[in-house]
């Protein structure tokens, strides 16, 4: 069998968690030949569950340029990712990327277009994208059998965490660290998740809540309020400190409405289109179209990372398919950036919002940031990453 | 048995179904005395439907004159509520106002002042607080074990209405007749719950879309974010031409959650505080505390606007509670003053609203509100008032 050889950069969380996974053989298509962490206590513990053959750098160039690697997987805090990913590129090595893509849009457009030039396979860890229900109401909506779009509803609010969490890392929760909260770090999946179904809102007017429930200069309770071009208006919502949290996503459309809780998705589908029905001469003042709800069949497993992880090593040595391209993280990217945009200035934000206005918003706020030591603590984060 | 004399004024959808309902002797301790109707046709045809002893008036002030009544139910268009609710408090009538209160909150104001000073019983008709589930709602949030409110969102879209509802009436749905569209007409049960259950709200910002799913000049669709004095937040999203439309109702609190859906509640209750588990240093940055999912066992039928009306006579006959004082009926008013006010000035509104500025805002639209005739149809509304 054909193999990638895979080096990680970043072994925390996420970065350790692949690691043990490929070097346990999860992703039979992927050899682990080289991770790279910059903090030496936490690089020399990889030495207890990696194995011996795994090379060990204390930079991501030192990885980069050893030869060991076709492709690197960036697992580190957000603000690298683009400059990293523009440093593979220019080595030719193919990039699978950590969510998000970077912290504000303008960076990411110019990986984006670095990545375009450089011929090589981009790809983003996306891995919500490989969850069957998901894929279904992919499927459903843009397949058009059910209508416009008329309205979005997510309460996404089941990523809880403690202070414990957020104490973990000096990176973590800080305007210059991290760039933000709960949109930035635990969001990117249902930011991309939302586009990929619905498509990308026109205008955004959100509420951020900075160190609301926990003891973080960055937002961890956000209330967005969405346009859509066609009409359509969504509402998000999402915090680190409900719980239990809530994960329920309802889409209603020409012909009916999706609804997506408890990993069940139901469609309820109507007999007519209310909007003929709406305007028929002929029915009642309170009457309302026939409908009949479906419990909807979702085919196949749910790979999760491992899943994006083989499609990425897939394009690579055979052609197929990636799950998301590395260019579409910017689109979830934008979306927290105007939320974020419109919380600050107190206004609707319209799409796509300015990347420099942006930018100086949030350096503001990261000259401001204070100083934080973490704890270094690394979590086991199975089951962690919603469903 | 005693029976209290009453009166209906307005034989539109709501009057003509709570007459139809005394009559037939379904509220036995009131007696259906007169109605009054100033649209002749209408009042000609209650002679179909009512008792030879019921004396019909072609004006309220004849019917409040008569002496044939000791109260009067009102029914007629929002507007005309305090003026006549006043009216009877002078001539020492008691008085149940169908929702809305009125239409700005100015005007409630002085009804609420005029019904202390007289002395009479002063009734709303919010038959959604009979709910056994709603009372429950009301009972565990209020009764502290869940401790404070974190969040409420409440996605009350199932008030699915027709282009010919909307025709039916010369003053339904426009600024002139009607002050405004589902946020008046049939929200003021859910504002009412709300504000029942959860508390006021201190700040309020709205997105009303007028005419956007029919053809009218008043709100069809209303997304609205709240801000609570203890750092709560909620939302509210009400549609008259979602289908099929959603109730769901849920509440978090710091013991767990209040979800209200197809008429069910569950209480997902936790085992520790939440609020005190996430700074707890001995629990990992991915734990959550504990819970179990308990449906609620709701005790009691819901009488709607029958127990309404029955508790009415009751206070008058025995002294025993009202389902709703009259007085409270401005709270749902400024909660719908607000989030037009919002949505007109485009800024969030802090609560109450300012009175003058909402009227002056609100006559602006009245001004230039299109003239509309009414087909007259009275419609059947068994099973259309929401669950």
């Amino acid at each position: 069998m054909k193999q990638l050889k895979l080096g990680i950069i970043g072994m925390g969380n996420m970065g350790s968690s692949h690691a043990k996974k490929i070097a346990a053989g999860d992703v039979p298509e992927v050899r682990l030949t080289a991770v790279a962490e910059r903090e030496p206590d936490r690089l020399a513990r990889t030495k207890a569950y990696l194995p011996a053959h795994t090379a060990l750098f204390d930079t991501p160039e030192a990885l980069m340029d050893s030869g060991l690697c076709d492709a690197v997987l960036i697992a580190t805090p957000h603000y690298e990712h683009p400059s990293l990913a523009i440093k593979a590129f220019e080595r030719g090595l193919h990039v699978l990327c950590e969510k998000p893509a970077g912290v504000y849009a303008k960076q990411v457009r110019e990986m984006n277009e670095r990545a375009a030039s450089s011929g090589v396979v981009f790809a983003m860890m996306f891995n919500q994208r490989t969850n069957p229900v998901y894929r279904k109401m992919h499927e459903l909506v843009n397949g058009g059998e059910l209508g416009a779009i008329k309205r979005v509803n997510w309460i996404i609010t089941d990523w809880y965490r403690t202070q414990v969490y957020y104490d973990s890392g000096s990176w973590r929760a800080t305007w210059a660290g991290e760039g933000g909260g709960v949109l930035l770090n635990q969001c990117p999946h249902n930011l991309d998740l939302l586009q990929w179904i619905c498509g990308m809102p026109s205008r955004v007017r959100a509420f951020c809540h900075n160190g609301k429930w926990h003891d973080i200069e960055v937002e961890d309770d956000v209330t967005a309020y969405l346009e859509f071009d066609n009409g359509a208006t969504g509402v998000f919502v999402t915090s680190t400190a409900d719980c239990p949290g809530t994960n329920r996503l309802e889409i209603t459309l020409e012909w009916g409405k999706l609804v997506c809780e408890h990993d069940k998705l139901t469609l309820y589908k109507l007999d007519r289109n209310e909007r003929e029905f709406c305007f028929d001469k002929n029915v009642g003042g309170f009457e309302r179209p026939s409908w009949a709800a479906h419990e909807i069949e979702t085919e196949g497993e749910d790979p999760k990372h491992l899943g994006v992880i083989a499609a990425f090593a897939g394009r690579i040595l055979n052609g197929t398919p990636l799950t998301a391209e590395g260019a579409e993280g910017i689109r979830s990217l934008e979306l927290s950036n105007a939320m974020h945009l419109s919380s600050w200035l107190e206004r609707t934000v319209d799409m796509p919002p300015d990347e420099e206005l942006f930018l100086a918003e949030l350096n503001k706020r990261a000259a401001a940031s204070r100083h934080k030591t973490g704890t270094g603590a690394v979590f086991r984060t199975e089951g962690s990453y919603g469903a």
